[in-house]
C-alpha cells in the first residue's frame, strides 16, 4: 500500500511534470509571438499593396511572406511536439481545438496570398484575414495562460498574453490606418473604428502593467520613444479630422507606427525570454526540493528505531511528527500557491469590476470613458492602490460621491 | 505533420480523458463520504464514552470502529488506483499533496482509538483529532471539484462539496452538544462555538442549494423532517440559555441530532450517485459525438476531388468550409464551456459578494447578520433573482438605501 509520503513525493513530481508542461507552452508562445509579428507585417504590407492598386511595397511583400512562413514552420513545429496521445497538456481539449483553428487558418494562407498578389480581394477583406488567422493564434496564447498552475508564471502568461493582445491591435490600427491614408479619404465609421482600436490598446497594456514586476515595466519604458508617439498621435489627428487625406503620408505612417510596433517586439521578446528563464529557474528550484525531500526521508527511515509488526507506523512518535510536519508544510504551501492562482485568476475578473466603477463615475460626475479612467488612475496612484481596489471602493461608497443624482 | 482535423479528434479523445478522469474523482468522492459518515459516528460515540467515564456508547463504539475500518479500507484502495506514476490527474501536485496528509492522519487512527479506549485524552481532544482527518479528507473532496473541466460536473462537485462540509459543520454541532449535554454544564465560549458551527451550517446548505438542480433540492426537502428539526431546535434553545444542563438529555440529543444526519446521509448518497451517472452520461455523449465527428470526416475525406500536390489541402473549397465550420463550431463550444466553468468558479468568489452586502445591510440598517442575510435572501425571493445579483445591486445601489448615515 502507498504510504503518505509517497504521495508526497509524487506529488513534488507532479508540479514538476506541470512546470516542464508550462516550459513547453513557453517555447510554443515564443514562437507564436514571432508569427504574429511576421503576419501583422505581412498584413500591413498587403494593405497598403492593395490599396495603391499594388504601386507600393510590391518586393518588400514578397521578401515578408517569406519571413512569415519562416515563422509559421516554427510554430507547426511546435503544434507536433504536443502530446495528443498522452493527455499529458493540462487542458489539451481546449488547446487542441484552437491548434485545430489554426492550423486550419494556416493551410488557407498561400490561397489567401495568391488573392492579394491577383488584388481579387479588397484591402479590408486581406487584413480581416490576417487579423482572424491572428485571433486564433492568441486564442492558443490565452489557453496556455489559462492552463498556468503556479502563479508566478501565471502572471508573468497573462502580462505576455495583454501584450500580445495590445501590440495586435496595434497592428491593426496601422493596417487601418495605411489603408485610410492610401484611399485618400477617411470615412467617420473608420473614425470611430480607429479610436476603438486605440482604446482597447490602451486597456491591454494598463493590464500588462498590472501584471508585470517592475523589471519588465522598466524594459518596457526604456522601449518607448517620446518622438515616434508623437508623430503618431500627429498623424492620428490629422485622420481624426476626417474628409480628405493626403496619400503621400501613407509611408510616413506606416512607418511610424512600424517603429512602435517593432519597440514592442523587443519587449514582447524580452517577455518570452522572462518566461521561459521563469520556467526553468522555477523546475530547477523544484527539482532541488524533491531532492532534499527524499534525502530527508531516507534520514528519517534511517533513524527510525524499528519497523513497527503492522507496518503501518514505521517511524518513532519523533519521527512521525517530523513527516507529520513535512506533509502538512508541503499541502499548506500548495493551498498559498492555489489561493495566489485563484486571485490572478480573480484579478483578471476584477477588470469587470473597473468597468463598473467607470460607469459609475460617468453617470456620476458625467465623465467621458476616458476621464473616468484617468480619474480612477489618479486616485490609485495618490492613494498608493491597485485600480482594481480603487474601483471597488468606489462602488462601494457611491453614496459619498459628490454631486450627479441617478 | 498532423492536420487541422487530427488536432480536432485529438481535443474530443481529451475531454473524454478528462471525463474518465472525473468519473474516477467521483468514485473517489463517493468512498469519502461514506468513510467522513463513519468517522463522525465515531467521534459523536467517542465524545460520549469519553464524557460519560465510560459509563455510554462503550459497546456501540467498538462496533463503530469496525464500520471506520471498512470505510476507511475503501478509501485507501480508492487511493492506490490514482495514477501517481503518469501525471494523468490534472491537479495531481495539489491532489496528491491532499492525500498524503490523509493517509498520514488514517494511520494514527489506531493510535488515537487505543488513547479513547484508555481515557488518555478529553472528549475534546478526541473530537478535535476526528475533525482535524476529515477536514483533511474534505480537503480531497474540494481537490477534485476544483480540477473539474465539465461546468455540469464541476457544479455538482462543488454543490456535494457544500453538502459535505454542512454536514460536517452538523456532526461537529452533534459532538459538541454530546459534550455539553455529558459534562451537565456549558460556558459561555461553548455556547458562542455552537452558534458559529449553526451558522456555518446554513451557509453551506445555502451554497449547496445555490448550485443544484430543483431534482436534487426536492430529494433534500423530502429529507427533511419537521418534527426532528423541531426538536433539534428546542434541544439547542435548552443548551443556549447556558448554566446547568440535565445529563439525561445527553442519548436524546444525541439520537435527535443523529436523525437529522442521518436523512442528509439519504441526500449525500443520491449526490453522490448522481455525480457518478452525470459523469457516465456525459462520457458516453462525448464519445458518440466523437464517433458522429469520425465519421462525418471520413466522409468528407471520401468525397474530395482529389489530394493536393503538396497534401496542404485534400479537400475542395466546399468540403474545406464543411471542415472549417466542424473545427470553429467545436472551439465555440469549448469556449463556452470554459465560460461557464469560469463564472462557477466566479459564484465562488461572489460569496464574498454577499459577505460585503450583508456588511452594507448592517451598517446601513443596523440588522444583525442574521437579520441582513435575511434580507438578502427575501430581496431575492421577491425580485426572483439570484442571491448574488441582488448582493451587487445592494453593492452599487448603496445610495440610494434608506436611513443610515456611514
Amino acid at each position: 500500500m502507498k504510504s503518505g509520503t509517497s504521495f508526497l513525493l509524487a506529488a513534488r513530481q507532479c508540479e514538476i511534470a506541470e512546470l516542464e508542461q508550462l516550459a513547453q507552452s513557453s517555447v510554443l508562445v515564443t514562437v507564436i509571438a514571432r508569427f504574429i509579428h511576421a503576419l501583422q507585417r505581412e498584413r500591413g504590407m498587403s494593405n497598403i499593396y492593395l490599396s495603391s492598386g499594388g504601386a507600393r511595397f510590391s518586393q518588400q511583400r514578397a521578401e515578408q511572406v517569406a519571413a512569415s512562413t519562416h515563422a509559421e514552420l516554427a510554430v507547426r513545429a511546435e503544434f507536433e511536439k504536443l502530446d495528443t496521445e498522452g493527455f499529458r497538456v493540462r487542458n489539451g481539449a481546449r488547446l487542441f481545438s484552437r491548434v485545430a483553428v489554426v492550423v486550419h487558418a494556416c493551410d488557407g494562407l498561400p490561397a489567401l496570398r495568391a488573392r492579394v498578389a491577383n488584388h481579387a480581394l479588397s484591402a479590408e477583406e486581406a487584413a480581416n484575414a490576417f487579423a482572424k488567422l491572428i485571433s486564433g493564434l492568441l486564442a492558443v496564447v490565452y489557453e496556455a495562460a489559462d492552463a498556468a498552475t503556479d502563479p508566478e508564471i501565471s502572471r508573468a502568461l497573462v502580462a505576455l498574453f495583454n501584450f500580445m493582445q495590445g501590440k495586435e491591435y496595434a497592428g491593426q490600427e496601422r493596417a487601418l490606418g495605411a489603408r485610410a491614408f492610401a484611399s485618400g479619404a477617411i470615412e467617420p465609421g473608420t473614425v470611430q473604428q480607429w479610436r476603438h482600436l486605440v482604446e482597447s490598446q490602451d486597456a491591454n497594456f494598463q493590464a500588462f502593467a498590472d501584471f508585470s514586476d517592475p523589471q519588465v515595466l522598466r524594459v518596457h519604458q526604456a522601449s518607448r520613444s517620446v518622438a515616434v508617439l508623437e508623430e503618431l498621435d500627429k498623424l492620428r489627428g490629422i485622420a481624426r479630422a476626417g474628409g480628405v487625406l493626403d496619400t503621400e503620408l501613407t509611408q510616413h505612417w506606416y512607418e511610424t507606427a512600424s517603429q512602435r510596433i517593432d519597440a514592442m517586439k523587443v519587449v514582447e521578446d524580452f517577455l518570452t525570454a522572462h518566461l521561459r528563464s521563469l520556467c526553468e529557474s522555477r523546475i530547477a528550484q523544484a527539482r532541488t526540493e524533491l531532492h532534499d525531500q527524499r534525502a530527508q526521508l531516507h534520514e528519517l527511515a534511517a533513524r527510525a528505531p524499528q519497523p513497527d509488526a503492522a507496518g503501518t507506523t514505521p517511524y518513532g512518535p519523533q519521527l512521525e511528527r517530523s513527516i507529520l510536519a513535512m506533509v502538512q508544510e508541503q499541502a499548506r504551501r500548495l493551498q498559498a500557491m492555489g489561493d495566489e492562482l485563484e486571485s490572478v485568476r480573480a484579478t483578471l475578473n476584477e477588470r469587470k469590476v473597473v468597468e463598473r466603477a467607470k460607469g459609475l463615475l460617468m453617470a456620476h460626475r458625467g465623465l467621458s470613458e476616458d476621464e473616468a479612467y484617468k480619474a480612477l488612475r489618479q486616485m490609485a496612484m495618490n492613494q498608493n492602490k491597485r485600480l482594481v481596489d480603487v474601483a471597488n471602493a468606489v462602488l462601494s461608497l457611491a453614496d459619498v460621491l459628490p454631486g450627479g443624482a441617478r
